[in-house]
């Protein structure tokens, strides 16, 4: 635990029971569910400092602090999340809940199906992004919040934020969208469905119900991890990084031993660290969700439309070497806002980290997101 | 078969036998080995007429033309090889072979060891791209060709065709290398990796001797193969190709049935079919030879200081939407060309069809090939 940094500190998970049914946008009912969540700060008299933070793929509820003194790693994003940083827990309150789905706590292909007392494994309902924003929202009314001074999120994350500010306007008073896009392309989608296809033609997937089998599906889920690593770094970033460097064996005349590049070792054990951390169901849940996302789909894909109905002053921020969603997809949704007549802010982060620049330490994003949150909560 | 766009034909596949042992760059030896090679036209007296074609990854010796009436497919490259095409049959002798460790014939890990009577499996040498071009030097003596009025590729063929000029400068009065690179990235590296892996740890894959145990790696092949294709498509021609429609299912509140989106079922198809039809080992061992490709790796890594010692006339072409080998890395080696003195054509082709632009119809590109073209072999 590194406190010398402005660390919330020691954090602890919290879990939310609900017993009032959860319908999916596909039909599918969850009679009861559980959500994991944690926060950071105080929520105040008048309620208008929360804050929701929502998780992009890989992500879960521990997005600041540590949950041991021992603990080495802090949360995702504590580098945007804690006392003095640009998400100031001194001012506001913080909170961040574990995607329905997904495995670190929250119900999930990974938790007991209560019909069955057996894992849900790949019975578990597929989840679409305005599903979880109807979670979060129960979760809101559970933690007394009236209303959020604003819902953030990078990715998937960002994709959630903008659901936020259609689907309940009067919910959400900033949005900050980082990295995101208002719907999936085909060459998206495509990167998914090699993700997925790894998982489901490894021989231990067997047929989503691995874990009632004992098995683990741990060659796909990480080579899905490498596919989804490597779309999260920048052609430059990684030259940069890894260049044509060997890791093991040599060039020379006669050196029949095996070559590793450094790029390569690097993402195999990228690949195999997640696939014993990461259920192979919500991978696979995640990676619909995300294609299946489409922002303006009530609105006939009329982004404009589906814009106008929003209340909240937009941060929509990208990331120039991000080639997973471009510059150009946050311009989209930049241009959306305006010619919706929208208050937004748009910044084009210049930087080598790619589509993983919103998680990663760059002055200029850092003081990007402290001055804008300044308007975020009460004055 | 269809001969109304001016095809070579029926072509019938020859093999050539060498009895001559041949060492790879690594050192490993092969007593003897095969290679299969198709030729179009006639070799002239003066022998001043011939030109080699290199083929990419999944290419092979079949560059044009067809091998039977009822065949539908003429060869990967009829677009550009024919009488009255770009690489002109009337006035061309056009040679092309299938690379030493491929799998279509030549001697590949699916042939059969001498020394084990079992197919060389996994224990085929690693060739690496000076080794293809040592050994196409000896088809062309066995051929009575004096020396090349042309060498050719796309893509790995490209870098053959490079390798070609540095190696053998007296040989190579032209060179025309299309999509290809000095080198690969660690981008590309990562790329070739997942597609390895991918093969790697398929439970088939038998540690490379699938075929003495009578199984195939065709789940990971097919993946491999799918990471390969998506990489050779651009997001826009993707876009514009698949978009966000759906092959199967549909959005509809209520219908749980799988969606697939169209880009899926394009990518899954590709991915099945390569896999029953290219050896995983090859696979293997094509990539393998890309990651090692460095063509200044004898000069000190200096590029100018290696295409200084090159006697040919260079023809450098790059495909705007191709981002495996985008314009830079082709502008890299036309400065290296202008750096020391060569003469060279550079050309960018505006086209949305990505790194598969070089196999793909296009009236500027086949234009640019066909009025170069002009100046190879005899007046």
């Amino acid at each position: 635990m590194n406190l010398s940094d402005g660390s919330v500190g020691l954090v602890t998970p919290q879990v939310a029971h609900f017993d009032e049914p959860f319908t999916f946008s596909s039909g599918a009912v969850l009679h009861s569910h559980e959500l994991v969540y944690e926060t950071y700060g105080q929520l105040n008299h008048a309620g208008d400092n929360a804050v929701l933070i929502c998780h992009a793929l890989s992500g879960s509820h521990h997005a600041a602090g540590y949950h041991s003194e021992e603990d080495r790693r802090p949360g995702w994003w504590d580098l945007a999340i804690g006392p003095g940083k640009p998400i100031d827990t001194n001012r506001l309150y913080v909170v961040c809940s574990n995607n329905l789905g997904c495995c670190d706590g929250s119900s999930g292909p990974n938790t007991i199906n209560p019909a069955t007392k057996e894992p849900w494994g790949g019975a578990f309902p597929q989840p679409q992004v305005k599903d979880w924003v109807r979670s979060q929202k129960r979760l809101a009314e559970h933690l007394n919040i009236p209303r959020w001074a604003a819902v953030i999120g990078g990715s998937l994350g960002g994709m959630q934020a903008l659901q936020w500010a259609v689907d309940f306007p009067d919910w959400v008073e900033h949005c900050i969208a980082l990295a995101a896009a208002p719907g999936l392309t085909a060459q998206n989608i495509a990167f998914n469905e090699i993700a997925r296809h790894a998982i489901l033609s490894d021989p231990d997937w067997c047929h989503g119900d691995y874990l009632a089998q004992g098995k683990l599906p741990t060659r796909g889920v990480a080579l899905a991890r490498m596919v989804g690593h490597l779309t999260y770094m920048s052609a430059d970033g990684m030259s940069d990084r890894f260049g044509r460097e060997l890791r093991e064996g040599s060039f020379a005349p006669g050196d029949n031993s095996e070559w590793v590049f450094q790029v390569e070792s690097y993402l195999r054990h990228q690949g195999a660290r997640f696939s014993t951390q990461f259920d192979a169901n919500t991978y696979v849940l995640m990676t619909r969700a995300l294609d299946l996302f489409e922002l303006a789909a009530d609105y006939k894909s009329d982004l404009v439309a589906a814009l106008s109905v929003a209340e909240a002053d937009f941060l929509i921020a990208s990331f120039s070497s991000d080639w997973r969603f471009p510059p150009q997809r946050s311009i989209e949704i930049r241009d959306a806002l305006l010619a919706a007549g929208k208050p937004v802010t748009y910044a084009n982060i210049d930087t080598d980290n790619g589509h993983d620049g919103f998680l990663l330490p760059n002055p200029t994003y850092e003081a990007l997101l402290s001055a804008w949150m300044c308007r975020v909560g009460p004055s």
